[in-house]
This record gives structure tokens, C-alpha cells and sequence, in this order.
């Protein structure tokens, strides 16, 4: 179906209907995604105040058949928030509706407006005294309506899910600008398709997500975080069950680190403190939240005890303040910095069984190690099965000079995923990035029920065209 | 569009592709219901041994245009397993495809076929030193076909959430035969909508389950068991906010019984032992899950000392053994059996937003009082917002001379459920019980995408017609 591009009639149109604050001006930020491979049309960017606007903006633009791509943090990793070809989009942004309507400590719930920064709403929770663990790098400027659009994971899917489980009800906006309610706030409700889920991870493909309804928990008593050097990770994987026999589901955080990423972060970032020194091959940061009454030390000695004996740890630093902690947090936190100024010839946010994990490791670094001397950064969510496997070029040699074989080593990396039974998008989505790959390792019955359920709910495809599936 | 009977025409395709073994005869079992609200038309009954039978027999099914329903334990509260009325169903039983084909304790995943009985994952999970969590009343007969296909509730969604929560991946086949391989084991996934959770819950309406990847875990190191009698629901609530606060998420029931249904049990089980004499009004039951390290005893006498402080709880008894939780748990878990002894005027399967359950309850209990002079056993997994909110007929009256006032009662009953933004369905599902309530409660543009969805997946309507959408 042909669309038509957002033009001053649909402009003048939406002045008749939306106040003159919704009318933002062109700014860069939004037609840039983070890894710059896409630059986005150049558009009408409009921002409602609530979700009577947004439905009025829906309708004009299904009326007028011009395509709309939902704007949130603009932080999104596979170019979901621009359309860089067809007709001029509307670019809608979630910017002004913004609002934490409410947090209820006794339901453990925060109903939130779509547009709500991801940082600040761990905020309002805290001031509650309680816990939104949706956690990743870009909270600072995440909202919460693309995190849902994306699904997004990040460090706590371990013990408290992706952003889908932290999600309770929804309100979302049509194609044609219907509103649907569905901003419940209860723990069961078995009245009917879910809805809620097939709306969240459809990054903006079917529905304008306008609020939600959080799930909050209560804080864990007591909380601590230790590194430990493990030989693979095998071990890493053998001593995350080892803990699970102690603390079951108290693990909030298993990072696995390979010895790669912490020489890179002391290539581009030496400031940052070396706990283990020389960098050991493969180490884990491990974060634990207990209940009262139980000591976070205690419960890592007696953890550390068994696994040096078992071989699986050889050496073991815990927290002694949280201040410490934080520490161990930024060598984390700080390889995607590093990665970022070395500059990678491809990067894969992959996840597998786990089972199969360690084989992937083994297979895909001899795989790459055929193909050039590359330097391979392993790191991310072990405890999810979800690494980022990311590839670089020989120390020295800029990423531009290698980048020619950047496809060649993305197929071979992904056909492994494959092969393992995993998934070649693990937390970032499938956007523009990954359509492709869709296609080819995604089920032909899979992508049928898509296209089916795409054209029953947005059938003119005005929706994030060229989003997740392509025309 | 019109529908065909299951006929000697279909039979005969079937019997070509089938083994003989898959023709079973017309048990009363396939036609009945646990509440004898219905009574199944008389159709064809065909039990697939593997996925590509099922295929075959909806592929011929699709093609006659013949109604199909899924079966798994029958055991579902709603009707959703049996057709009524229109031309005679196919009936497609899973009994036949039972296998548990992998326990992986490493992965901490089962998969499993869809004729699994849930008793049976329980054991093969405990086997493999994990744990299943999904639990009911119906375990011993319910299949996990059925049990994703109403996306089950029961005792322990506070702590491992409802069905859908446990389920990682699905193998489904659709209406016309194509089968979807969703089976994937992995706990990050984005590449595409979420097909899975559309389909839990769906009640067999979109397409026919036949095998999942479950979840496991690990099994708490420390279990306690405890009672305590409470003023009321409020402070039933506060009890397990303080409780949180000291254990967070390690609280794995907490349920709520009132003192009538309690005087149910010495009316029609007085075998079973009173806990507390005489019965109080309210009494709530509590399973702990901790990590090693931490006693279960401790830490229910920590809560219950700041409790009584707080007049939230005026006695309690902590299990001192196994048998002992065993005993507490009996006394739970007879209630609905003297339910089904007394027999109730009707029924209901709700849930409240946790802060607005105390106001129901209140307010439900006067507007039933100002309709006759019935009994109510309001009991239920508090934890979730969720009660079994259940009206009888005064003490030695029959239910059936009240159930005149049955369709007032519910109907008042959910009007203010709905007022305080509840769910009329909240474990039980819609099935053919509470279409007319989706209709008179859902958000109609709900409905709306519902029916889309139905039409894009489903377009002849052969799905368990009738179930959750009327034609």
C-alpha cells in the first residue's frame, strides 16, 4: 500500500487539533540512532500531552495514510527509531507525557506515562522504598514507553525478568487512533487474549504505547557483590548453579567479563582500577539481594569455599562497602566505553541455552580466528545466556580496514547461534539491523502469524514502516 | 461461516493418514465438564501421537471446515473443553503425546509435550533436584497443554507467576495444519512479536498446543509453613508488606481463608484438624522458600513478633514438620471440596488491585446480605489480589432453591469488581462461562483487536468456537 508523506496539510490538520507546544523543531537527535548506520527521513515531529492527542494524531495520520514511527529515548541499538527511507514520516515523540501518576508501596505498582525516563522512575520507586529493576546502560535517557517497545533486558533479567514480566497493563493507541485501556494493575487476569504482550517487543510496529502499569518489588535486606576469576566459562556456569543450590533466585547478577574487555578497558580507560592484576582470562561479577537476617559475606565465603575446591573459582574478591561495589559495577559497565573506542568490525547481542554456551564460546572464537586476526571481547548477561559477542580489529589496526569482512564474520557468528538453538537478538530487537536475519533463522510459520497479525491491526502499515518486518 | 459436522467423511480421511490407535471412543469424559454446566456435543475424538498427526488432523480438519476443540485433563472451570452447540466437534486429545523429553538442571528447563499430566513434570523436575512451581487442585489430571492454554494460576503465581511466566517456548500447530517451532529454551528472545503469550491463554481458540519449554528452579534451601489469625483482610495485606519487607520475594503463598469457610469444613470434613477453636474470621496460610543460611523458624518469629506489636495478628503456629505444613496446607486445600459439599449459589473467580481488595470485600459482603440471607466463603491467593469469592444458601437450605437469585447475585458481585478495577476472570479464564462478562466488562477496543486477531489466524472460526469470542 502506497503511504504519502507527512505534509503541511496533515500539518495543518494537526493545528487544528494539537496545541502549538506539540509542534517540536527538527533536531538532529532525531533522525540519529546511537551507531550511526542509519540517518532518518526528515519529518513532522509532533509531541502530544496525553493520549487524546496521541489518538488525534493517530487518526489524522491513518486518514491521510503517512507513515509514523514512535519516538521515545531515541536510545534503541538497531535503528528502530528512524525511518531512513520512503515518505516523510511523523515522528511522534513521547517526550512531554512524562508523568509518574502514581507508586503504591502496598500493590508494589507505578503507573507511569509512556514517555518517563527509565532513571526516573527508579528514582520515584526508591523514594517509595521500593525497586523498578528494569537496569541497562542508557536509563539516564531510556523511557519507559521504548523500553517496553523493545522489551529491553539489561543486568537484572536474571532474577527479575525482561521489561515484559515487569509489565502489568498497558495503554496504547491504534494505527487509526482507537484507544485501548488496558492500564490494569493486577497480578492475574485471565480475561482474554494477551494483548499486553504482543504490544510489548513489537517496537512500535503495531500501537503507540502511551503508559503502563510497573511492577515494583520491596528492596532486598541485604544486598552484595563479589568478582571471581574462573578458568571458562563453564566454570562460570557451574558456579552460577553452585550459588543457586545456596541462594535459589537471590542472585540479581551474573556478568560474565572476558580477559579481552579488561585489557581493552586498560588500553582506552587506564583511570579505571584493575581488580585483578594481570587481567585474568575470564572473571564473573556476581550481585546477590537477601533477605534480613542473612549475611551477603557469609553466603559468598561459603560459596567460594566449594567452588575453589571444585576448580571453578581460583581467586575471589568480595565487596567490603558499596562503595566497592560500585567499583566492580564500573569495570562492568565501562566495556561497552571501551568497546566504542576501539571500534568493532561487528557486534552481536546473541543469547543460548545454556547448555550450549560454552560450546558457542569455544567453536565461534576458532570460527573468527579462520577468518583474520581479530580480537573477540566476550562479555554480558551469562546468567540469561545472553552474551555480547563482539569483534575487533588486531590491536592498532583501525576498525575501517577490517570492516569489509564485517558481514562475512556477523553470517558466520549468527549460523553458529543458529546452529546452538539460540537467538540472534537477545535484549536490542530485531529494528532495521535485523530484519534480515529474521528472515533467514526465524520460522517460516513464525514470520506468516506476524505478517498476519501486522496487517490485521495496522493494515494501511503506517506503523514503523520497515521495522521488524519488512515490506 | 457455516461449519461442518465432524463426519464418516472426515473419519475416513483421518483413518488414511492416522494409525488406528488414534480413534477413541466417545468416553462420558470427553463431554463433561468439573460443574455440569454443560454437556459436550457428541463429536469425533482423535488422540495424535506426535506433532505431525495433529498437523494431518487439522490440515483435514481446515479443509471440511469441522470445529475443533483441544482437550487436555478436562479439568478446566469454565467449559472451555467442550462444545455445546453447532455441528459435532472434532475432539483432539493430547492424552497421547505425554513425553517430558529433556530435564535439564543446568538449563533449569523441561520440555515437555502437551499431554504432560503437571503431577508428572512435578516429579520429573523434583528427580533432577528442581522444581516445577505451577500447582492446583486439578495437578493430578490437569495436562500442561490445558494448564498454558488457560495461562493456570494457582498457589504459588506470587512468587513464579501465573503459567505464561513459566514458559519459555512453544511447539503449536494452527488451524490449517502449519506448524510453528517455537520451542526455544532461551530466557532472552527478541526477534519478533510474541506469539507465545498470545497463545497462552488463548483457550484454544488460535491453534492447538503440543509441547512447551518450562521453566525450573531451584529449590529453596529452607521451607516454613505457618498460620496466624488477623483482624481482617486489611491487615492480612499489611502482614505481607511487613513480611516482604524482611524476605522479599521468598514468600511463596500466601492465602487467605475466612472463618465461614472454615465452619464449611467442620460442617462437611469434621475429620480434619481446627488449627485455631473456635474458627477465627480470617486466618491466612504462609510458605516460605529461603536460601541456606537462614532459618525458616527465625525468621516467622521476627515477623509475627512485630506483627502481634502492630495488632495485624492475634495468634499464629509455625509448622514444626513436614506433616505439620502438610496438615496446615490440608485445611487449604479442602476448602473447595466443602464448597462442592454445600454447594454454592454462585461463583466467583476474581481479582482487585491489592489496595482496593479490603473495600471489596466490605462492600460485597453488604450487598450480598441486602439479597437474601447467604453465606459467603470469601478465600483465596491474597498475595496476587485474587479470590474465590463464593455465595451459598443459608444454613440446610439446598443451593438449588436459591439459585433463582444466581444471576443477581454474580451480576452484582461483578459490577463491583469491575467498579473497583478488578478482573472477573482472574485464574479461571473466559471460556464459554464468561463471554458475556468480557463483553459486558472488556474494553471494547479490546474486543476489537481480539477479533482481529481471531480472524488473522483463524479465519474459518474452527477454533473451540463459542470459547472466550462469540460468533
Amino acid at each position: 500500500m502506497t503511504l504519502n508523506p507527512a505534509d503541511d496539510t496533515l500539518a495543518a490538520r494537526l493545528r487544528d487539533r494539537l496545541d502549538r507546544r506539540a509542534f517540536r523543531d527538527l533536531a538532529p537527535r532525531y533522525l540519529e540512532e546511537p551507531r550511526g548506520t542509519w540517518v532518518g527521513r526528515a519529518g513532522l515531529v509532533v509531541a502530544p500531552s496525553d493520549v487524546e492527542e496521541v489518538s488525534a494524531v493517530m487518526a489524522a495520520a491513518h486518514a491521510a495514510r503517512v507513515p509514523v514511527v514512535p519516538y521515545g529515548g531515541g536510545t534503541g541499538l538497531v535503528g528502530g527509531q528512524v525511518v531512513p527511507e520512503g515518505p516523510a514520516p511523523l515522528i511522534l515523540s513521547l517526550e512531554r507525557m512524562t508523568a509518574i501518576r502514581k507508586v503504591d508501596p502496598v500493590e508494589n505498582v507505578a503507573v507511569v506515562e509512556a514517555g518517563a525516563v527509565l532513571e526516573d522512575v527508579h528514582r520515584a520507586a526508591e523514594a517509595a522504598g521500593r525497586l523498578f529493576p528494569l537496569s541497562l546502560a542508557a536509563k539516564g535517557s531510556a523511557r519507559i514507553g521504548g523500553n517496553l517497545a523493545t522489551n529491553a533486558g539489561g543486568v537484572n533479567v536474571l532474577r527479575y525478568g525482561n521489561a515484559r514480566d515487569l509489565c502489568l497493563g498497558l495503554e496504547a493507541v491504534l494505527p487509526d487512533g482507537r484507544i485501548w485501556n488496558g492500564l490494569t494493575r493486577l497480578r492475574k487476569d485471565n480475561t482474554g487474549y494477551d494483548l499486553r504482550n504482543l504490544l510489548v517487543g513489537s517496537e512500535g510496529t503495531l500501537a503507540v504505547i502511551t503508559a503502563a502499569a510497573l511492577k515494583l518489588f520491596a528492596r532486598p535486606a541485604g544486598q552484595g557483590t563479589a568478582l571471581a576469576v574462573v578458568p571458562d566459562p563453564r566454570a562460570a556456569l557451574d558456579l552460577l548453579a553452585l550459588a543457586r543450590d545456596h541462594v535459589s533466585e537471590a542472585i540479581s547478577a551474573f556478568e560474565l567479563m572476558g580477559g579481552e574487555g579488561l585489557r581493552f578497558l586498560e588500553e582506552t580507560q587506564p583511570e579505571i582500577r584493575r581488580p585483578f592484576d594481570p587481567a585474568p582470562d575470564w572473571m564473573v561479577l556476581i550481585d546477590l539481594g537477601l533477605p534480613a537476617g542473612i549475611d551477603p559475606d557469609t553466603v559468598f565465603e561459603t560459596i567460594f569455599a566449594e567452588a575453589l575446591e571444585r576448580g571453578l573459582v581460583s581467586d575471589a574478591l568480595i565487596a567490603q562497602s558499596a562503595a566497592q561495589a560500585d567499583a566492580f559495577w564500573e569495570v562492568r559497565e565501562r566495556v561497552p566505553e571501551a568497546n566504542r573506542l576501539i571500534g568493532s568490525v561487528s557486534s552481536h547481542d546473541i543469547s543460548l541455552p545454556l547448555s550450549n554456551l560454552p560450546e558457542f564460546i569455544d567453536r565461534a572464537s576458532e570460527t573468527v580466528a579462520g577468518m583474520g586476526p581479530f580480537r573477540i571481547n566476550c562479555f554480558g548477561h551469562l546468567g540469561d545466556g545472553n552474551l555480547h559477542y563482539n569483534v575487533f580489529p588486531p590491536k592498532g589496526a583501525p576498525a575501517a580496514d577490517w570492516r569489509g569482512q564485517a558481514g562475512e564474520v556477523k553470517r558466520a557468528v549468527h549460523d553458529l547461534v543458529h546452529e546452538l538453538e539460540g537467538s540472534v537478538s537477545a535484549e536490542h530487537g530485531i529494528g532495521r539491523l535485523k530484519t534480515e536475519d529474521l528472515e533467514r533463522y526465524g520460522d517460516p510459520v513464525k514470520l506468516e502469524m506476524m505478517r498476519a497479525i501486522k496487517a490485521a491491526l495496522d493494515p494501511q502499515g503506517i506503523m514503523n514502516p520497515g521495522a521488524v518486518l519488512r515490506g
